[in-house]
This record gives structure tokens, C-alpha cells and sequence, in this order.
């Protein structure tokens, strides 16, 4: 399943107790519409406020699925969870050893900023508001060091899970549309917030606050203290995976 | 003033009893800025629900103000109006006998259309849902016959206060990017629903339940009767007027 949601409306992805999240959501519906205890594997976690257009997740059901099958559950699911403000956009059958989150090849988030001097309005908490000139220039330049293999200690959280802070990145671009910077990463997986990490730090650069030079020294000090504040939730979108 | 707004929040532009709209929030916040009562004319009035990117309104005051006065006069505006979805983008100085509303020489409207079989999640309240395919040339070719200086009662809400239903449009777009459709309208002014009429009989013809014969003879029947549904509120964006 491609999954679409306002993370504004949700406590993340993860099912909790006694909060509405995107995984609780789905499985209920699931399990109403295949009237089968349904569990549901995302590709990867998003934190509350974290918007998605493509959070791919799998499950797994005793029922041969045809496309035409496929279509009908899609529109019973997007019936049965119309008060959140989730959609299913698309359901295609799969093999029995894929897994959403173990079968990811590359993942790609969008970050988007509003920079202007006014706050948003329209897109209030579906962008971080920043109103300081940023130089996009700038901050490609310190986001092309971040690309390859490296240690991400400077943009990991304390609560990440991960056993190791390497990880690869395959690309950051930065582009600017108007009043509107969008940054774009993609890599295999992600560090817990890396992506909100990185994005504060890159913040600092574009508004003068860092030179590229203390972004490198930031980044090679392998040391979360040493990196700049964590970019709001509400900025980010999870766009896709590629499998 | 130019001023964007998320419609949702709003019982629409002008003043109600007991409901909160753009022009209340916006005369109250001025009122407390300028510690005068101060009353605020919009370029047009919007409907519940209906959004705008670059509403403009004027406002007259005994006070003498500054580029860098108008500056700060927008960040205290932007501070009281906070709770609510507006924006005031930016302030400027004008002539005296300048009038929001009779000043204005063009207005832009843009209507959005999520044209997929999946119901939309993010741009909730902010698209109109179609699910059927929509076919942007044959919207184009119909939309065509409306340019210039025509009778357009078909399109005229019964409550239209004008006093003729004669308009002169100057330009109507329909553009797709990706699953969007997006129908973009020019006039010096614009009949009460005219937009989200003409909108309606569109995508008549896009759905094929209307050819463009069919879109020629109701509109040349100058009866609203004729016409196609009324599009819904949530995709109606004011986005400028030109003085």
C-alpha cells in the first residue's frame, strides 16, 4: 500500500496506547475490511506533525487479492478511515518475501520551508516558517560534504535505535521556488531525526549563523552536541521508496 | 494589504453576526494596532470555505505610515491574528483615493481539482475531489467560448447582486500537473458563483457528460437553470487583483 497522510493529525506513525496513529488507523480499517485480525508493516516511522505522500506499508492476509480486488479494498479502507485525514492511494499485490521495511533500497524525504517575512497560512504546520533570508547556495555547498558514506553522530537523536551511525547518502538538493526551499534526501535509511537534524544545521548555514567550513567541523566532530537544532516536524514529508 | 487565508477557518470574508470571518479578525487586530477603530474593504467578498493567496483590502487611518511603519504594522497584525489561518503578507502605502474594491482593474481566481481515484489526505478542504478522469482540452475548447464580453446567467447565482449579468472575461486556463487540474479565470469582476459555476459545467464537459455543444447551448441560454453544478468552496483559491 502507498500511504498519504497529514502528520499534523496523528501522534506518528507507531501504534500507541491511547493516541491516534497511522498504523492504528489502517489496521482497524483493514481489519474490518477483510474481517481478519490485520496487522500492517510500515517502511519506516514517522514522528507526530511528520507528513507523508508516500509511506509504503505491507500486510499480509489469507486472501488471494486481484488488481480489480485491490481497487475495491482501496475504496472500502479509504471509506473506513475518512475522518483521518489518511488516504490509501494505491494497493498492488506483492511476493510473500517482500517486507516494506527490510525490502527498502532508497528512501526520499522532502523538507519544506517557508521563507518569507510573513508567517503561513495556508500552509500553517505543512511548512517550518523561516523568516530570515536563506542562501540555498550555501547550504548545497555544506549539504554536498553529507553525500557517501559517513558517520552521522552529529545529526543522530539520543534515542536513536540504530546500531551504527554510518549510513550512506545518496543525494541532497536544495532548490529554491520563490519564497519556498525545498531540501530533498535520499539514502537506503535514515538515523533517527537525521533528516530534522540536518535540515537545522543546513538552516544555520543559509542564514549566516554557520560557515560551510563550521558545518564540516560540525559534521566531522561525530558529536549530536556539536550540530545545530532540530528542524520542526511539521516541515517534513516522507515521499517515497524505492524497492 | 495583501492577504492569504485558509477558508476552512471562516464563515468567509465579510462581516456576520456571531461567526468569525477574515474581515472581523482582520478589523479587530487593527483596531488594537492602531488604537483607533478601523474598518477594512476587501477587493471582494469570498464565501465560507473558499481560500485566498493575494486578497487585498485597504483601510484608511488618521496615522502617517512609513515603509518600515508598515512593516511593523504587518508583524503586530500577524501577532494578533495568530490563532487564526491569515496572513498579512505585506503593507504598502497608497493614495487616497485609492479603493480596494473600486480601484481594483483585474481579479484572478484559481480553482484546484485533485483528479484521482483516492480521495485527498494533505490538500483536504484544499481541492475539489474528482475521481472520474477529466479530459483538460476538451475543458479548454469550452472554456474558450467564454472569452469576452457575454450574458453569463448560466453561470449567476440566484442571490447575484448585480446589477447586469454582462461580464468580459479576459482569460480562462485549464492546465493538469500530474493529478491536478488546475482552472484559472481573469475579469475585471466576477457575478456571485460565477467561478465555481463555470467550474461546475467544466468539468461536465471533462467527465464527458457534457460535449462542448451541449457547454455552448446552456450558456447561450443565459439561464442558470441550463448550467452544470456549482463546484464546491474548497477548491476556490482568490489569488490577486490587479489595480
Amino acid at each position: 500500500m502507498t500511504i498519504e497522510y497529514d502528520g499534523s493529525a496523528f501522534a506518528g506513525w507507531q501504534k500507541q496506547r491511547d493516541k491516534i496513529t497511522v498504523q492504528e488507523v489502517l489496521e482497524q480499517a483493514l481489519t474490518t475490511a477483510l474481517r481478519q485480525p490485520t496487522e500492517v508493516w510500515g517502511s519506516g516511522r514517522t514522528d507526530a506533525g511528520v507528513h507523508a505522500w508516500g509511506q509504503v506499508a505491507h500486510f499480509d492476509t489469507t486472501e488471494t487479492l486481484s488488481e480489480l480486488a485491490c481497487g475495491r479494498l482501496r475504496e472500502s479502507l479509504n471509506a473506513l478511515v475518512r475522518p483521518h485525514p489518511v488516504t490509501v492511494r494505491d494497493i498492488t499485490p506483492t511476493s510473500d518475501d517482500f517486507h516494506a521495511r527490510f525490502s527498502a533500497r532508497q528512501r526520499t524525504y522532502l523538507y519544506l520551508i517557508q521563507n518569507t517575512r510573513f508567517p503561513p497560512a495556508l500552509d500553517r504546520n505543512r511548512v517550518w516558517w523561516f523568516p530570515r533570508p536563506l542562501d540555498t547556495d550555501k547550504m548545497q555547498e555544506a549539504a554536498n560534504l553529507l553525500i557517501g558514506k559517513h558517520d552521522f553522530s552529529t545529526f543522530r537523536a539520543a534515542q536513536c535505535q540504530a546500531k551504527s551511525p554510518l549510513k550512506t547518502m545518496d543525494a541532497i538538493n536544495i532548490t529554491r521556488h520563490n519564497d519556498r526551499v525545498e531540501i530533498r534526501m535520499s539514502a537506503r535509511s535514515f538515523l533517527y531525526h537525521q533528516v530534522r537534524n540536518i535540515t537545522g544545521s543546513l538552516v544555520y548555514v543559509g542564514c549566516g549563523k554557520w560557515t560551510v567550513a563550521d558545518f564540516k567541523r560540525a559534521f566531522d566532530a561525530c558529536d549530536r552536541k556539536q550540530g545545530g537544532e532540530t528542524a520542526p516536524a511539521e516541515g517534513l514529508y516522507f515521499v517515497g521508496v524505492t524497492y
